[in-house]
This record gives structure tokens, C-alpha cells and sequence, in this order.
């Protein structure tokens, strides 16, 4: 059986028992109850995909998969394709947006080169994991972005990176993207995957003016019905119109999963890294955190589609990792809260509709919990 | 001149040509133009309100004001009144959601007794700061909650939080609120200067029944009928049907605008705070961060009212400041981000519709920038 196989076969439904678990003791810490909101629901979902009463997510990493499209080709895109490339150098300098997002929030990141056109002399060196499957795939408008066998392999390597990054005891993850011209692959995949139109997901990427949007919506629909993906078969779409940095995100998230360690995906290019994901196995689907709606074309129709809430909604169209970073930071908020606040009865606070907590009336030992 | 009118009189409205700077940067540095969203327009606004082009808010403080409330003797919570005492002393031992949150986002947490029903033992040891008016409001349903000289005193409160704080170095605070009832008298001080119904925006609390909420409602509707309280005067509306964290929320707000610190407001009971120093001084606007949409009663609809979009969306409503230091820790991300990204000239990537940066087609310097 193949490693995606294995994969796919290991990721078991969360158990609802640890759900009861987590929401016993939510509702005994010292606040009204499902006081705070959301971050209970991280809590709770955190404990049931770790099956952890007491979980840590205290050690973090972003995997930042970069790789070219050789749709830029088509004029798709407001950058040149070299700059794929370039924001590499300037991920392993520190100086891109996910750097600064990322050393505010703790988290280690990981730059990823899945299939950059570019050979990097500094293979594997701090911070550049080399995994590439080729120089970019092919122009989606006139072949198939990738063979079936490299979609396989694209989402193997990201169930790989997973594997490292256990090993070195990361507990928590999360998936961005660097790739000029991934926007048009993803909208492809997206709308194969989901059913939405491309007129209702295209969006502007790094910035093309309404005649480009109109011309890259054009080439969506072009690519679709020239490639015909059969939606059924994720990896059929993946490798029709997708690239390999969405195939590397789908695996990292099928890879969490298996491990049960909790995912967070960042925006637009991410999502259609889970579509496949999901596609492939659908249970996956409950130990991914969509990190924030994206400001990038149809990406909050696309959440809607899947019947997920984002947790951040910042106008924010970055990539990267940048929106997921900023989740992660507040899922480790909720689990936080639950695992650190005391209870009513450590804290000697009166319940709800309770009289007066006798023990409470005097001065207490103020000892500090942290 | 009293130190609430030096206060209000120092506030000066934000100099354009600070905005200017911060984008003129902003867009220079390696990102598609806007695309980090909100963080930008955050980043922006702190560089206006310090008037500094590289701020940094590394030093942050949240105040919690602790008071009680005589409208509790009308049944408006569901629980007892000695909750407020219990709270700040959990607050004293570290076990609050405000402490967990806190210790999350590096943030130091003072609670301050303004008007807690109690005499703490402990007065001004650590983290307990003692500057209680008195012992609670008065029932709003029978009496004004305080004189007008102690609603002028509650505010001043707040800003000689402030002014201590500054001394010790904090460059970036926010506020939170603990009072058992006090989100029946920020209904009536919210209804009064906002123009809202009650049946509009007062909400369950700590978790009423729908029978106590319609009760609720009866109570505050009655209090604004009985004090009438004119909304061109928020410290008539204060002193009527306000309580004492209120003003002391208020003071903390204009403290910060006069000292140019952006300042981070919680949720329900804080956003009353912010009413009122709006109305005292509508330039004070421009130097708040509305943390969050809580769901409590019709906050959302509140802060559309004011015109402003809160930066988080988590179904929160706990209160203690629990929104504002999430936010906090969001809007410094943003900050840092405009800090720290390399320029596309320091990056050497080549920007939109460029042709490539030749300089970055050979392997580049790869001393990390952090």
C-alpha cells in the first residue's frame, strides 16, 4: 500500500468522548459558561484530535511550500514568475511578511521547495527543505499542470514533512504558500472540486486589473473544459489543473490527521489544498482550523461551500502562512484558557444561582496559579 | 482647570501626514500592495497615534476595573453580588480567562478595585491597585448610581492609571471590566448616548433566562425614564445610570489618547466606557481599537452605531479584557510586520510588472535579517 494510502487509511473519526471531556471541564473554570466563545470550541476540538485532556501546542511550525505555475505563461498574474524564487531568498533571510508574522507568534517556519523554477544552491540548507518534483508544472492552458504519478508524489511529500517534523516534536502545524501565478490553479481546482463557478471564486491574486481578472476567469474556464477533471478523483484534478505546492499542502494536512496533530490552513491557495484533502477523505475535515477568510476573490463562498466558519476575517490576501499563523496563535489562546483558568470550586467562586461560597469570605491564600 | 478637562483639552486629532509615511512604507515592502489587510490599516493608525515611524508596543498593560452595582438588588444577574470580590481575588491568584490570556500574549494585567463591594486586605499589593470611590453604585432603579463629583472622580481614576502607567513604561494598554450587574447600567448608558432601544442591545450577561432578560430590559427602560439623563452630558448620564468601571474605562481611554498610547477596548461593558469618553471628547475616537464584536445583547449593533468594524469575531462575552489582549497581540503583529518585512529593494524582488531584479538572479546574501 502506498504511503498516501497508509495515510488516508490511518485518519479515524474524532471520538466524541473527548469532546464531553473538554466541555466538562469548560464549564466548571471560573467564567459563565460558554463565556468565551470560540476558543471554546478550539479547546474542545484540539482535545478530541489529540485525545489529550491536557494538551500543549507548545511547539509550532509553518510550512511554507513554494512552487511555479506554468500558466504564468497566459499573462495570468501582476508579477514576474522569478519572483517565486525571490521571496524564497526572502523567507530563509526572514524579511517576508510570514517572518515577522511568524517570530511574533513563536512558530518556527519551514520553506518548502516543491517545484520552484529555480535550482537553489543552497539545497537544504537552514530553513529550505528541498523536496522538488520539477521545475513548475506545465501551462494548465495547453497540458496537464503534472502527471497522476507527481500529484501522488506532491501530496506524499507534504505526508512526509509531517513525518520530520513529529520526529522532531512539533505538535502543531500549519501550511502556506509562495507560487506566482497559484491563484489560477487553485481557483481551477476549487471550482472542480466544489462546483462554484469560476465567475464566482477568480480573484485578483497579487494584483491584475479588471481586463487580466476577466482574461485569468477566461483561462479558469478554458483549462476546466479543455482538462475535464472528474471531480470524484481529487488527484485527477491536482494533476489536470493544479500545482504542486497545492498538492504538498493537501498532504501536509492529510499527514497532520494521521498523526493527529490539529492543521491549520491559511487562505485561498491553502483551501484548495484541502479541497483535495478532503476530497481524497473527507474526515480530514474535522482536524483542519480554517484560519481566516481571505480577501482574494470567492474564498468566503468557497468556506460557506464547506460549511466551515474562518476564525480571522482581516481583508487579508498575503499568503504564506500569514493567516494562519495569527490562528494558530489564537487556537493556543482557547486551549490556554482551558487548560490554565481554575475552577469555581479552586478559585472559591460562587457558582451561578448559588448563594455566597462560605470558604470564599475570608481573605484567601493568594498564591499565584502561574 | 481639573485634570479631566487638561485631559480632554490635550487630546489632539491624528496629522495626516503620519498615514502618509506609514503607507509610503508599507508599500515598499515585499507584499502585493494592501494585501495584509487590516494589519496595515492597524500599523498605520499606531504610527499616527505615537507619531512615531517605527513604534513598537513592546510594553503592554490591561487594567481590569473591579466595581459593584446596587441595581444587582432588582434580580438583573444570575450571580450573587460577591462574585465581583471573588473574581479580582482569582484575578490575584492568576486563574482568570484575563490571566491565562495574558500570560499568552505577554501582556501584564492590573486589576484596579474601583468601587468593589469589599475591603481587599491586600490593598495595593501586586497587581491589585486600590482606588475605590466607594462601595458601588447605588440602585439605578431607585437613585442616581453616583454623585457627579464621583462620576468626574471615576473618570480621573482612569486617567492617573494611565499617567502611572506611562511612567513605568507601558507604550500600548487596554481595558477590561469585572462587576457582577454591570451590564445593566452599560445598557442604559449606551441606550442614552447612542440612541439605541434597550430592546436593541441588552443581552443575557452572565446567562439569564429569556424571563430575567424581559425583566432586564423592564429595569433599564424604567432607570431612563425615572433619571432622564441628557446624552449631550455624559457625566450626567454616567452619574445617573452609570457605574464606577465605566468612568474608570472612560478615563483610561482619554488618559491614553492625551499621552498619544493606542488604546484597546474589550467588549460590552467597555465599549459603554467608550461611549462615554467619546462623548466627553469625539477626536478620543481615533485613538481606540475596538477589540472585538462580543455576544453580549446587541454589541454588534452598538459598534455599527459608532461606525467601526471590531477586529475579532469569536462569539466571546466573558469581559475582564479577555477580547482586548487577543487583539492586542493582533494589532502588534501588524505593527511588526511594518517594522521588520524587507523592502523589495532590500529583498532584491522584483516588483509588479517589472521585468526581473538581475541583481537576484544570483544566489544572494543570505544573512538573515532576524
Amino acid at each position: 500500500m502506498s504511503l498516501l494510502h497508509r495515510t488516508i487509511e490511518s485518519i479515524k473519526p474524532l471520538n466524541p468522548s473527548y469532546f464531553n471531556l473538554a466541555s466538562e471541564r469548560l464549564d466548571n473554570l471560573t467564567k459563565p459558561k460558554g463565556s468565551l466563545g470560540r476558543l471554546e470550541e478550539f479547546a474542545k476540538r484540539v482535545v478530541a484530535i489529540t485525545e489529550n485532556t491536557k494538551p500543549s501546542l507548545d511547539k509550532k511550525a509553518v510550512f511554507v511550500l513554494a512552487g511555479d505555475h506554468g500558466v504564468v505563461e497566459e499573462g495570468v498574474s501582476a508579477y514576474p514568475k522569478g519572483v517565486t524564487k525571490e521571496m524564497v531568498y526572502n523567507f530563509l533571510r526572514g524579511g517576508a511578511g510570514i517572518n515577522a508574522l511568524s517570530r511574533h507568534t513563536g512558530i518556527d517556519v519551514f520553506v518548502v521547495d516543491i517545484g520552484v523554477d529555480w535550482h537553489f544552491q543552497i539545497e537544504n540548507a537552514e530553513g529550505l527543505i528541498t523536496r522538488k518534483i520539477s521545475m513548475g508544472t506545465n501551462n494548465i492552458a495547453k497540458e496537464p499542470a503534472m502527471s497522476a504519478g507527481e500529484a501522488v508524489r506532491s501530496i506524499e511529500v507534504g505526508i512526509g514533512l509531517v513525518q520530520d517534523a513529529v520526529e522532531k516534536g512539533y505538535n502543531f502545524i500549519s501550511v502556506g504558500d509562495m507560487g506566482i501565478g497559484n491563484t489560477t490553479p487553485s481557483s481551477a481546482v476549487m471550482s472542480s472540486l466544489t462546483g462554484l463557478n469560476p465567475d464566482e471564486i477568480v480573484g485578483t491574486g497579487t494584483g491584475i486589473d479588471n481586463k487580466v481578472l476577466e482574461h485569468k476567469v477566461e483561462v479558469v474556464k478554458n483549462a476546466l473544459s479543455f482538462h475535464n477533471p472528474d471531480p470524484d478523483f481529487p488527484i485527477d484534478v491536482l494533476s489536470r489543473v493544479g500545482g504542486f505546492e497545492i498538492g504538498g499542502i493537501a498532504g501536509v494536512i492529510l499527514g497532520g490527521a494521521s498523526r493527529r496533530i490539529p492543521v491549520v490552513v491559511d487562505g485561498f491557495v491553502s483551501t484548495a489544498g484541502a479541497t483535495v484533502a478532503i476530497g481524497l477523505c473527507p474526515e480530514v475535515s474535522n482536524y483542519i482550523f480554517f484560519s481566516h477568510k481571505s480577501a482574494e476573490g470567492g474564498h468566503g463562498l468557497i468556506l460557506q461551500k464547506l460549511g466551515v466558519v474562518p476564525i480571522l476575517d482581516l481583508d487579508m490576501r498575503l499568503g504564506e502562512g500569514t493567516g494562519a499563523v495569527l490562528a494558530m496563535f489564537i487556537i493556543e489562546a482557547g486551549v490556554k484558557a482551558y487548560n490554565e483558568m481554575a475552577t469555581f470550586e479552586e478559585a472559591g467562586v460562587s457558582k451561578k444561582q448559588e448563594k455566597h461560597n462560605h470558604l470564599a469570605t475570608n481573605e484567601p491564600d493568594l498564591a499565584r496559579i502561574k
